[in-house]
This record gives C-alpha cells, structure tokens and sequence, in this order.
C-alpha cells in the first residue's frame, strides 16, 4: 500500500489513519477491505455513522435511482420532491407512532452544525445565553457547539479564546455513589449566588458515546426533564451517536420516556454515510426568521432520498428494533464475560452500555490502546473512547450479521487474553 | 404542487422556497425542472456549488463508478484509496502547476467549517487571537466564523452573544474614492493605541459574494499580502464562492498573483453538490497535533471521487479556464449594457464582477427583488447579494451551454424593462 | 430630615439607603449619628471596611498630621515618603513576623479593582485563562472580578454578556455531609474531558461574607492549597472582607497555615474607611511589565498614612488579636443561644463564623428582614447576608467597647423575640 | 533618598517612580518638594486630578472641618448629610445653569468604575451590547473598560482573553484630511453587513489627553451626537480627564453646546486627589434596580466634602473659567512658538489642544522623552502621551500662579532647545 503522498499532504490532525495505517478501498455492511485485499470486521461504523452498515443495498438502490432520475443533488434550501418525501416520512415512520409533533430545522449537514443551531435557538428563543451540559459530554468542535464540549484536547486548541456561553454539571453517576448529581443541579439552580446564570437549555447525551459510554439512568433522565419543566429551562437531546436505533430505539430517549424541546440527530441519519443533520424542535420553539441561519448545504437532496428509504426499511414496525436489542444483549453478556476475566487478572473492569452501544471500561487508557492494536492485527476494527480513551467501545452496525458479530466479539476476547497474558 | 407539509413541518428558518415556491424534482446542467414539468435556467447554481453544472454526466460517472465498487462511502478520517486519488490529484493537477505548497486539512464538508478550521489554525499558530475581516464579509454562521461574517441578520440571531476574535477593516473601495482602506488598515497596525489587536491573521475573499459581488483590485490585494508579511500576519483567502473557476481561474487569488498563507474551498469543490471542504496550509503552518479538530464527515468518500473526476475534466490545460472568462465577458458587456439602460430611467446602476461572478448593482433592494422575481415568472432563478439585497447576482453553471446563457440574460434584460416600465 | 433630593437625584441603584432611611452624619467607633441626633450601634461597619471603629482617634491623628504637613496626596504612583513608610511596616510588621515574602500591587483603591489585578497577573504569568471560583463567592463587579462573583443580579445586570474566564466549583460543605467539595474539584482536574480548562488559579474567601458568612474548614483551606500546588495553580485569598483581623488574625488565612501565591486586602486597610487596596505576590510572579496596569487612584496617600499608623497602633503584638478573638466567642456564644431560641420556635437556625465575623442562619430571608428592620427601629445597624438574605450578619467593629456589643446583642435578641413572638 | 525597600517591595508594574525617580513629601498648588528639598513646578498635576491644585486650602479647608464634626467617613451609600450637599450643590451649581438634568449614580470612587458602571447601564436601557470606541481612547483598565480602551499595552496584559462588547471608530481626523471618521461611521450603521453591530452606545473624549491631546472638532461632536440620535444610540462622554474645568469648561462638551445621554467624571471631581467618581444619566435612562451595582467605596464622604467646596469656590460664576481659558491661550501662544521652532529644526511638531488641556506633537516618543527628562533635571514635572509617547502634555494645575506657568514653560522651552542643540 502507497502511504507516502497521503503522510505528506495530509495535515498532521489526522486520526483514524494512525490506529489502523492502512488504505481502504471496499466495505460492505460489517466489513471493511483493504487495499491488499485484507478484510475486517468493522465495530467501529463510522463512529455510529454506519447503524445500517456500509454500502447497504437497499439505501444504495434508493440513492441510485435518484441519481438516475437526474434529481435534484444540491438545492440550497429549496423545496424539492426529495425534502418532502423525508419531511413526510419522519412524521409518518417517526414521529407519530411515537406521540412527539416536531418542525424540522435542516442546518449543515454535520452534527456540530446542529448542536449550533440547537443551542442558538435555544438562546433566541429564552433570551438568555447560558447552555447546560455535562462532564464528558460531546457535541462538536465549531466554537458555538466546542463551549459545550468537555475535552480539553479541543478547548484548548482554540488559540486561547475562552468558550462562553455554558456551565458544566456533573453527568449521572460522575459524584460517585453517595452524592446526586441533580441534587447539585438543583442546589446551584435554587440558590441566587451560586454562580450558575439560569440556563437557556440543558444539552445531554442519553448515553455518552465520546466519553466513554457513560448511560444515563432512566430515572435521572425523567427527573432532568421535570428539573428543565419546573424552572423554565428547554431540554435538548443531542442524539448524533446514540440516535438512529444505535440503542435499540429510534430515539434514545424514548427509553426513559421523556420529550426533549429540541432534539438533534445527525451520524445515521441519512443511513448510507451521507453528511446530513437536522434538528427538531417543539413548533412553537420555532423563533427563527426566514433566513437567520443559513449554510450552502443544509438540505443535502441525496441524503433526503438514503434517509426516507431507511426509515421505511427499518422503522415501520418493531422489527428492526427489536432484533438491535437482541444483539444489544449478545455484546451485553460477552462483554461482562470479558470483563470479569479481566477483572480476575488484577485490572479492575466493567460493562456498560445500552442496546449496541456498549463499553468494557478498563480503567487504563494504555492497556485499552493495546487491546485494540492486537485487535486490529486479527482484523477487528474497534477504538477506544473516555476521557483518558480507557474504554473499548462497541459501535458495530446494527444490521450486522450474527456470524460477523460473534467473530468480532472472538477477536476482541481473544486480544484482550493475548495482551493481558 | 402539494406544498402544505413542505410548509408545515420545515423551520421558519427556510428561505429560497419563498423566492422561489415551486417544487424542484429534477435538473440538468444549466436547467432546473419543477414538478409540473416547467425548465428554469438557474443563475444562481447553489450560490456557486454548482459550477460544473447540476448532474454533471462526467461526475456523476464517477460516482456511480465509486458507488459500483462499494467503494468506502463513510470512514471519519480513514486512508482511502479515494483520499489518496484526491490528494495526489490536487498536487498534480492544481497545485503544482501554479507553484504552490500546500497540506491539507479535511474538516467537516462545510465552508463554514473550513473557516472556523482555518481561523482556529492561524490562532494556535501565531498564539494569539484577533483575525481581520472585511465589511461585507460572510465566512459562514457557526460562532466561530459568524464572528468573521459582517451581516446583522446572522450577528443579532446568537441570542445576545457578543462574538468574539475578530475585528472588521473596510474592504476595498468601501470609503469612497478618497481614502484609501488599506491606507487605514496599516495606520490602525502601525497605532499603538489603536484598539486593534495584532491580528493573528486577515481573512479575505477576492470577490465578495453574498456582500455583493464587491471585487477587490489586483494591486490592493497585493498590497494587502505585503501588509501581512511586513507585520507577521497570516494571509486566508477564503476561496468557497469565488473559487474552483468562478473567477476565470480554479483559485481566484491567482488573478493577483498572491500566494495565501492559508485556504479554504468549499461549494464547488466536490464539483456535484456534495457536501465538502478543505483547508490549504502552508506545510510549516501544520501546528495541528493529531486529532486536535475532529468532526464525522471529515473526508466524505463520494465527494473525493467527484472532486478528482473533476479536476481531472477540466483543470488539466487551460481550455475550461479560457471558457469561463469568454462567457465571463458575455455576461459583463451585457451587464453593462443592462446598467446603463436602467441608469437611463434615473436609477443610477452598474455593473461588476470578475469570470462569471457578476452582478448588477441597482442601489435598491425592493426593485432587484421585483426583477428577480419577474424573472422567476419568466423562467430564469437569479438572486439578489448585497447588504440590502441590492445587487442582482449571476452565479451560472461554468458549464453553461451558450444558448441558455443568452436566453437566461435575455430573460433578465426582459424582466429589467418590465419591472422598470 | 430633608430627603427629597437625595430620593430624586440618587439613582435608583441606592439600596442601604432603602434599609436604614435616615440621614447619617456623625460617627464614633461603634456609633452611628442620624441627623435628628438619634445614636445607633453599628453592627455593619462599611460591611468589614471600618475594622478599627469610625473615626478611629489614632487614625484621624495621622491623617491630621499628615494633612498639615502639605504631604502630597495625590501623585498617581509616584514614589512619596508615606508609600514607603506603608511598605516598610507592612514588611516589618506584618509580613516579616508571618514568615511572607510578597511584593505589593497598588491598583485602583477598590476590592474589584485588586481581583481585577490579581486575576489578570495570575493569567500573564501562567499563560492560561481560567480562574475557579466558589459557589456564594463575591469578588467585586467591574467585568473582570464580576465574572468570579456568584450573584445573580449583579450577573445578570451586564446587559447580556456573558461573563467569561472562569467556573464555580462547589464550596466547603456546599455538598451536603456526604460528598466532599474537593474531591469534586480534584475529579474534574484529573479528567480530560470534564469541561474544567485547567485553571491559572483558584480565587477563595476563606469565610465567605456576602455569600453568608459559609466558613471554609481549615482542613479543606490546607487540602486546597495542595490540589493547587499539585496541579500548578496559583492560590488566591480574596481577604477583602476577612482580613485585617476581621478572623481574629490580621489574615484570614493564618487560621490554616497556608500561604497563598496572591492576596487581595481593600475595605479595613487603611483602617479609617477611606478607599485603598493592594495585591500582595510572590516575588517569582510579578510578571507585569511597567505601567501594565494602571489608574488615576492607584497609591492613594492619605490612606497609606493611616494604613501605617493601624499597622503600628494594632499589629505590633497579640492584644488586638486576642482581643478580637475573646469578643468573637462572645458574640458566639449569644449568637448560639440565639439560633437555639429560634430553632425552638419552629425554624431551624445555626449560628457560624470565625473571630469577629458571625451570622445566624435562619433559612428565611423575609425573616431575617424584618428582624434586622426591628433592630434598626430599636438602634441597631446590622444586615444580612447570603443568597437570599437569610443570614443576619455581625461584622461590628474590632474595636466596639463591650457595652456597645453587648446592648447591640441585647437590641437584637430583643428584636428576634419581637418579630417571632 | 533611600529607595531600596520602595524598588524591592512595589510591583514591577510602578511607572512614574521610574521618570521622576525621587521620593516627593510635600506640595502645594503647582510646586512639588522632593525629600531632598528640591522644589518641582507640576505640569501633570496627577494626570488632570489636581485642577485645583496640591492641597488646595479652601478645599482643605472643607476636608479639616469635616474630619474635625465627626462626620461620616464610610457608609457605603447611606444617605449622609455630605451626599446631600453634594448632590444638591452639583444640582445648583452645576446642572441647572448648564440647563442639564442628570441622575446620579456613584459607583466605586475611580473613572475605570465610573466607565464600567455607564457602558453597563447603557446595555441594560438599551438591550445590546455594543459600545462603540474610538482609536487612541482610553477608558480605564478594569476588563470591561478596557475594551473601550485602545492601547495594546494594556490590552495584551490580559492573559489572552479577547475584549469583548465594543467596536472602535477613527477619532475626529484620524483618517487624515481627505476622509471623514463621521462618514464612514454613519456607512457602517447604514450598512447590514458592515459587522458593526448596531451600537447600544458611543463612548468619547471630547479631547483625548492619554491618547495624546487630540482634539475633536465642534461640528464632529455635534454630528455624532446628531448620528446617536438618529439610531437609537446613546451618547456617553468621557469627562473624566477633560472635565471639572480642564478645557475652560465646567464639562468639556459645552464647548460643542452638546447634551450627552450619560457623562462620566472623576479625577478632579473631588478637587482634593481624593479617589471619587460619579455617572450622570438621563433621568430616563436609570434603568438600575436597587443593589444592582456596588462596591465598598461608592459614595465617598470625604470627597463629598470637598467636591461641594470645589463647586461653590469655582464654579458660582464665569471667573474661574475665564482665568482658565486665558492661561490656556498663553500656553497655546508658547507652545506654538516651541513647536514652530522645533519644526524649523527639521522635526515637524505642532501644538493642540483645549483650554489648559495642551500639548505638542514631536511625532517621535524618543525626542519626546528626553525632552520631559531634561525638563525634570531643571525642576519640572511633565510627561508625554500619545500612541508612541510623542506629545508633550501640560496639564498644570488650573490654579496655578502666572510666574509658576511662565517658570514652567520656560523651564520647557529650554529644555527643548539643549535637547535638540
């Protein structure tokens, strides 16, 4: 494989090609071909971008026969027969059968890009500034959705320009166990001098991909609900990663039962990998003017026709789900498997997760690092996430085959036993 | 056309669909068609997205070549075979042979995050934070390139934020004929109480698009990279509009002979309507440590397979260059003409632009909007710039076949005298 | 007394005016003259500016003196024989028998105007920018220092900027009894991507007085200063309020044995009310470069007179101290009684503070109101304190003769038993 | 002298002590005595605070008799006796013959809190945030003051945080003869896209003493004031150097016959060098609610006192401000007659400036400096300003004796003809 001009033109942040320094070519569902023909199993997707897998055939079809039609690819925001078909089918698939009634903001096509309108509505619609969010939370890099973002890896590639705008509260559980941490949440809300300017909005992740699959609990997430109801603050879920079924639901939130104000979805959503984004908002939250937030490529036209043709693949009945869930617990025994044998050599360690976004957190970002390069070497491609990148996270897609799952799931056990041995 | 859930359930925020309210199903090169079958000549080609035409037969090629290959679609920051292409392609074709040094960065597949990328860059890389901008700049609306954008529409919608890093300078012309604005931009630098920031760097676009197709002169924006040198300040050309050909040229600063420091593209990069960006560094100016800006459509597959197809059709000699600049002239002298007939009627008006980036300036918002929308009637999509939507715009396909070219001008000539009857 | 012109010319911002509406116009340590000659106890005493009594006769003397003698008063900052005499017996008297080496900023006379120094000297010399505060602080309301203050209403009076530069933590016992502030504090410090940018500083009272008299635990100040010695974090005591004796030692933070990086003294410094500050430093962090700061007041003269003459008149030896200390127990101990007669009748109450700053604690602002309104009808000038009020608050005078503390004790018993009879 | 302990324990921040490097122990009106004995006639008189001179006597006198009733010294803003007389003598005496009708805020005793407290009000009554500036201003140093000030020096000291809340203009002939500051402010209000946001306020010097004795003319201050009434927006003036007398005028904007909105003094407001300050507003405008700004020093007493004997010794009638503007005149005739002469040595130099607020402009901060040093080696104190430290600047004392001026300028004179020898 020829790596040299892609060493030397490709700016010094690239990522991904340092984990796994090879050069792709081909990727089906689950698997991921390298130049020289290698195969993997992929449970990584995109970073949650590939719940339907690569190259579905179905989405594809869809997308083909709209460039065979010669529809509409780039409109701005026009109306086009594509963005109807999607706005019409989130309400009929989505949104009805599960008794939420949303507008849809389409902004950029990236999931920062509606973090940043989510948050700036939020602002317009409340008149005040300050945005909520939560240790190890992530929602981007553009500097409006960065001031909510908990790494510091980014906060501090700014050039020094203090991010503004939010508070950072403890996520469920980060207190330990005898301190609540809505408790504090609602101290610092009641009390006039606590330094905590009264929020806008609260943004939160159900289920924290970034940072190392921390799963928000039922409870605390209905009881942040009724905190935002009770002191006029608007609840936004940010479900870019753990949106789109990755939990075993359509929206990660309907576990716990709860209707955010706002909503924004990005990552699967268009199904097939494509840069796509919207956000969703209570109708009567919808402050803007005609024009205020604008962007060349907010409504991607092909995007519109992957994203309807998914939800009319998987989202019409509870199939789909029902089966994500079933794999949800294939990864959930596993991996508690593996986690006690490793707890048994002396590295304290744990499962956690929801549905087919799953963790082993090991404590150790160096022995997570290790596991996976042993991992990569058998053909499983898989990373690390948590602040320290101290848990191997699961993102497989969900449309997986069984005997890819299995076989990724031998891999990593396998890795984890020959790197701890 | 059923338009009532178009209405219903997109955002207030939507814009081009009350310009122009019709639903676009299909479109080929230079023309538009709505669902009851009416062509439309667009003039106005995703506000410069579209410079090799809507489907593109040779791009489109390419990609349903990608997409028959299964070819990677999503892979984060992942080698491909077709980054590689891309990268190799952009040395060969566009880079070396105008002499240029570039790295490149691929951030997410928007123009406004090439902008925050390319401003946060010059940040980390000169340690400090303030970036001159021009009047009647627009770099984008998320918060970190909204504070770059001059237009009060986007600046009053953060919700109150005051944004930040950024101080405006008057572009060129803007005082009148008397005073010189670089005159005053060195002043300001060389004033130690001037309240301006050293700026870290100054971000410029050649031909100011949305502010109104204000051109800069050839000898100011040499004079503008002799005041960055002198002071140590980095020079972006923001190349998303006037860039891959608008001008006459792939790059518009060549027209200068200047060498930017830092670039960014956008818009027609990917050459189909595909979202997609990136950022051209200085080699040196790499200060970026891995990972230090991420984002999950970074280096979206399909778009490095156009992007290549295109510059590969038209950027190997300089055919598609001459063309452009021929149709450019097409375009000015009947400008001009149509100028000066509505400066006849007592409407002081004229005309500008540079290639096929043109505009006529009628100093009145109200009239170029009822032209543009008698326009519309007559089958022609043309919109307004300018900081009262003053200026009506013709950003046509590059691509555009001559006949359509005259018959939309044609239209607009015919809509002119209507209007102003 | 005549009031109409001070209602009408006054700006509505007046607030003590509201709580004791009379015109005052003669003062004698502990006593307080209204212009019908009414005499009143002073339980507030410029809120800790007037440790040494008003009028203090030692003081006046040296200010009599110095006025006679024609010495300069205002000399912006140049060198004069009164700021030398003040900054040799601060080293003699003060720092010397301490065991600290400080040299001394003289910014702007003001509290905010020395935290407005102390911070920014605190990001020059780390080169970062974030200052952590605590939940009920108060630090002065110039945009710098208001940024570290808790108070809504004053946060909320910026017009709608965003304060920035800074982030709460949790107080000493602002958790409740089982969860600790620090180990808070020191989990966010240790995770990479807890949203806590890594903080040039940590700002602290180490009793909190307008936040309510909250008393950090020595234990919890000496845990403080070793996360920041671990972490390279500069140490701030605020000592504003606390210092100058108001503890019972002439720094607050002797209590803890720790030795803070910057201090910040106002309000009892010069020791006769008039308007005075100073930023104490390690000698290693006086980064600033000539003139860096700066301001019409800084070095005020006649205060460095007085301020030298307190020195000498009151920290020579430990009367002064032991004296303040055996008037602290006093008032704690009514104050204890006080708090179990009021917990008797129903609402819970608890008496706390150090030395001779002590507040009952009635959960209950409208209480506290109108026993502090009840007390000012029967001559007494006492406040409250906290983020609703609900402290009423003792910071008499050091230097109140015990039959003026005892009948302002008595007045306010009485006045409790009045108001919850 | 003994100036060890002065050079080891003040801050590296000192900067006077490094021009005039003796320690000064007496004044009197315009002369200063080192410790040496030494006599200095002062032509900075505390930087524009002793208008009246060092210990002036009848305001000493005023201060001695308050000291000696006992009055009040600190009472935060309790109404006093002082406060009253204050505010009805400013009433009487100042106000209501200029046929102004203000409110009065006191805010903490220092112009940077003055200005804080006029810009934060300004926001407030107007619901934005944007304070326009103008280059070479200086507004204090406290953060939110300094966005309004323009000098790097200061700006650079704040640990990298951008200034945030304000946008700067060209002064009065900053963009040289063929330009007008005034159109292209005016361009940019009219101007969607300009990037200036609309302002909330305009904050102005009507001469500029620390950016270097520039001088607004009495048409541009008359149409800014015509521009803020056009657009909503609020006129504040600076007076805090330029006023209480300094340009011939009680308030310098009388000159111009302009009524600004709100009006900042302080220097010479208490006439003593006592710190003090106060905000005027329209009555309209005082949008505070009670408490929601403070500070432990607003509303000085001492200064009260002396500020009401300033205003009856002064200003009962013209006397004062017809001696004033007749010195001014004499020092314009010699100033032009020093810088014509400097001019005919080859440097060109210019005098300005208003009543006895004047300088002349070396166009050079090195020849400048030796001039003010040499001044000092023959026994007067003078200092430069401007951007690079070019001007020359007097700033006697008002009351300065005809032989002290005279001595002084003569002192000057020479100094100028040795340098340049």
């Amino acid at each position: 494989m020829q790596t040299q001009t892609l060493e030397r033109l490709e700016s010094n942040v690239r990522t991904y090609s340092r984990s796994f320094p090879v050069v792709f070519t081909k990727a089906r569902n689950a698997r991921l071909t390298d130049e020289n023909g290698r195969e993997y199993i992929d449970f990584l997707a995109g970073a949650g971008t590939l719940n339907y897998g690569h190259n579905n055939p179905h989405l594809k079809q869809a997308l083909l026969d709209y460039l065979d039609s010669d529809g509409i690819v780039h409109g701005l925001d026009f109306w086009t027969a594509a963005k109807r078909d999607y706005l019409e089918t989130l309400e009929e698939v989505i949104l009805k059968p599960r008794g939420l009634e949303y507008k849809v903001h389409l902004p950029g096509p990236t999931g920062t890009n509606a973090v940043e309108a989510a948050i700036r509505l939020a602002r317009v619609a409340q008149g005040r500034h300050n945005i909520v969010t939560f240790t190890n939370g992530f929602h981007g890099v553009t500097m409006g959705a960065l001031a909510t973002t908990g790494n510091r890896k980014f906060r501090e590639a700014t050039g020094g320009i203090p991010l503004q705008g939010s508070a950072f509260m403890p996520y469920d559980g980060y207190m330990g166990e005898h301190a609540d941490s809505l408790d504090y949440f609602e101290k610092l809300l009641g009390d006039n001098s606590s330094g905590l300017d009264l929020p806008a909005a609260v943004i939160v992740e159900t289920v924290q991909g970034e940072g190392g699959i921390n799963v928000a609990g039922l409870d605390w997430l209905k009881r942040l609900e009724a905190i935002c109801r009770d002191n006029g603050i608007l609840l936004i879920v940010d479900d870019i990663q753990a949106g789109c079924g990755r939990t075993g639901k359509f929206f990660s939130f309907e576990h716990a039962g709860i209707k955010p104000d706002i909503v924004t979805n990005s990552k699967s959503l268009s199904g097939f990998g494509l840069p796509f984004a919207h956000v969703l908002m209570r109708p009567d939250l919808d402050k803007w003017k005609p024009g205020q937030y604008n962007g060349t490529f907010r409504g991607f036209n092909l995007a519109f026709a992957t994203a309807a043709a998914a939800m009319r693949q998987y989202w019409r009945d509870d199939t789909f789900e029902r089966d994500v869930q079933r794999k949800g617990r294939v990864v959930e025994d596993r991996f508690q498997k593996i986690a006690a044998w490793i707890s048994e050599q002396g590295v304290p360690a744990s499962e956690r997760g929801r549905g087919l976004m799953r963790g082993i957190d090991l404590g150790d970002g160096d022995l997570a690092d290790k596991i996976t390069a042993k991992a990569f070497e058998k053909g499983l491609v898989i990373e690390t996430s948590g602040q320290a990148g101290e848990v191997v996270k699961c993102l497989c897609p969900l449309t997986i085959p069984d005997e890819d799952l299995l076989e990724g799931l031998d891999i990593l056990e396998a890795s984890v036993r020959e790197v701890m041995a």
